[in-house]
């Protein structure tokens, strides 16, 4: 089975590409792995062939050639995060919808031409951006997207089009929304949503981090390791269980910021919390009200998606998964 | 204040410009009205300056062209019907989709280059296919768009992009979601909805009418005047009153296929009736019973948009406003 991953560098990217490799993966036979990204993602330690190269998906050719790899199984994992898509207009339309609409188009092509043949299964990571404000305590599976961002706002198109491809029998799509994934390893990126994984990562690596937002803040979370097994999950599944509606809330931790720094303390004591300083970011406050608080996402559980049920647990993944001492 | 009608060909477009013209019109003063659609619309009476051309909406030229206007106000009604999206994929997803895409980006270059001095509203009719089942009693005002055709698929995305447009300030748009538009005057079209308005006006003409549903099947109506009153509505209003979320579920009468006829049997008696022939069409059918029955419109009616309460007024509407002796 050929595997493609569009976005294979990136943290969720890495951590798919790991498990998918880790001889232990659900998903599988792998007989071929296709690594695709803005850069060339890193050669992972593999026995089965992998192919890696890079280019601009907003691009409608790289599309071409992607969909020329008749991969059985498409990750698209790839987007201009949701800050930067809310700063560069333009460059969040073209890489986030467009780019997804240029290859269902091309990946519809090659299902025709096979008279049906080829339909490959695609698993895209949506996001509970989705969503917006005002919203009810718990977010059900029949809420409606009123996304207040373009990032979500594009990802829920995205979902659209995958949702009608299937329909029409081109492809076999499936739209994982993932909570905000939390703890990102590595370096602060352009999401908005970067506080809610720096104040954890930061004063656990003895380093000093921002909190721009009130402590009050409520938010969905799951870690890199819940992303993965949402993703090796949907891979294996039958797609035909989700019906008419190929989208899909996964399970997280609903907790406020407060909650997450008391999880801190407990796992890591009052001299690592002393690292997070409060300073208002009214830009990225204004972003994160409009979004989720909390969910009851019963289909996902249904299906057999599974998350941590505390945020210490979260924490004690990141520790486990990605801390070096 | 120039006014701009996409679509004006159409049975909806048509009695718009009517309206628009009458010199009671709740959308005044207007300048100039600029009449566009897949072919020239008819030169309606007016004591205004009436530009009228034709093209196809989903080539790209076509959207500089009605942007460089700079109409202050935009009725965006074209659209490839249910039924030939459902049959021409590409056809569908060109014009519904793209076309609206291309004009709401010809538009944000010239705000932009106005420096946001130039924001037209955009009043865009989007439908109830956006909904998909399985539904509740009710669709409330916060369910989710999970539509089931293609046509569904397009109307939604382009609400995606109104809405996100506006929120950045680059128009100032609403999409409203009209019910099913009975009775229709004049011919069939391809629309999977027409057998709605055929088993009323072909009896009432004298002519045999082709049920191609099961009675039982029930869905949400309004009049042609109904959807003239909601767009001058939303012409008129301001659309702050929206706030976040710019797509509206109108107004209508719920009923099933054999009130309707139980309502034509009322106004016009046995012998007209008898003119209606069962005979299943199961393509009919399978896209019919993915459609919503019944609605609890409450933003909509709170903020002034009104439809018929029975659909006895709406056959009564049909016999006062089209109807030929």
């Amino acid at each position: 089975m050929k595997v493609l991953v569009i976005g294979a560098a990136g943290m969720v990217g890495k951590k798919l590409i790991q498990r998918l490799l880790d001889g232990n993966s659900p998903v599988h036979p792998l007989s071929e792995l296709i690594l695709y990204d803005i850069i060339d993602a890193e050669k992972p330690f593999a026995k089965i062939p992998v192919k890696i190269f890079s280019g601009d998906i907003s691009k409608a050719d790289q599309a071409k050639i992607l969909a020329s790899e008749k991969p059985a199984i498409i990750y698209h994992l790839a987007s201009i995060v949701s800050g930067e898509a809310e700063e560069k207009f333009n460059k969040g339309w073209h890489t986030n919808a467009h780019g997804s609409w240029n290859l269902l188009e091309e990946l519809r092509v090659i299902s025709e031409e096979s008279e049906g043949e080829y339909k490959p299964k695609i698993i895209f990571t949506s996001s509970i951006a989705v969503f917006g404000a005002p919203f009810p305590d718990k977010i059900g599976d029949e809420f409606l997207c009123a996304p207040q961002t373009s990032y979500g706002a594009q990802k829920a198109i995205t979902e659209m089009l995958i949702s009608d491809y299937s329909r029409k029998g081109f492809i076999d799509g499936i739209s994982i929304r993932l909570p905000t994934i939390c703890v990102r390893p590595g370096k602060p990126n352009l999401a908005a949503s970067g506080f809610f994984s720096g104040i954890i990562r930061e004063p656990l690596n003895n380093m000093e981090a921002i909190l721009p937002v009130s402590d009050q803040v409520r938010h969905w979370h799951a870690s890199p390791r819940s992303a993965t097994h949402f993703l090796t999950h949907a891979g294996t599944m039958d797609l035909k269980k989700l019906e008419s509606r190929r989208s899909l809330n996964m399970p997280g931790v609903s907790c406020t910021v407060e909650e997450q720094i008391d999880a801190l303390r407990k796992v890591a004591g009052n001299e690592v919390i002393a690292k997070i300083k409060h300073k208002t970011d009214h830009k990225i406050t204004k972003i994160v009200d409009g979004w989720p608080r909390d969910f009851d996402p019963v289909r996902a559980t249904t299906l057999g998606f599974k998350s941590e049920n505390t945020f210490e647990e979260i924490i004690k993944v990141y520790l486990s998964d990605d801390f070096e001492k």
